[in-house]
């Protein structure tokens, strides 16, 4: 088997509500913080062989809207 | 401004029914998926020397149920 972490974040150019709410509140609160992006993580175990890349635009992102990346752990 | 990467995932231990729900469902589209876990992903702009450990455990995760790794990009 082999660990992958898969993260998927909002299309750039996206208006991404999350990561607006987290820097707005981050201001307020002091910090300084810029172009926030909120997004998922999912890992998982799967057998060597296994296509991520199938899996991942078929059954765990929406291709519309989200992009990802594949890391083997 | 240096942008980090912060990964935030359910506790070891703790029951995580996102995670549950995808290995499931990808059990039931034929792939062999196992110890999934489902998280969240923040990615930020701060100030180079921004103390980003004190910023997640105050306003970012749920310490009590939540783990997180920083990256820096």
């Amino acid at each position: 088997m082999k660990r992958v972490r898969i993260l998927i974040k909002p299309k750039e150019g996206l208006l991404d509500p999350q990561g607006r709410a987290v820097e707005e509140m981050l201001r307020d609160n002091g910090f300084n913080a810029q172009h926030v992006r909120v997004g998922k993580l999912v890992e998982m175990e799967v057998p060597k062989g296994e296509d991520v890349k199938s899996i991942v635009e078929k059954f765990i992102i929406n291709p519309l809207i989200e992009d990802y990346e594949i890391e083997e752990l």
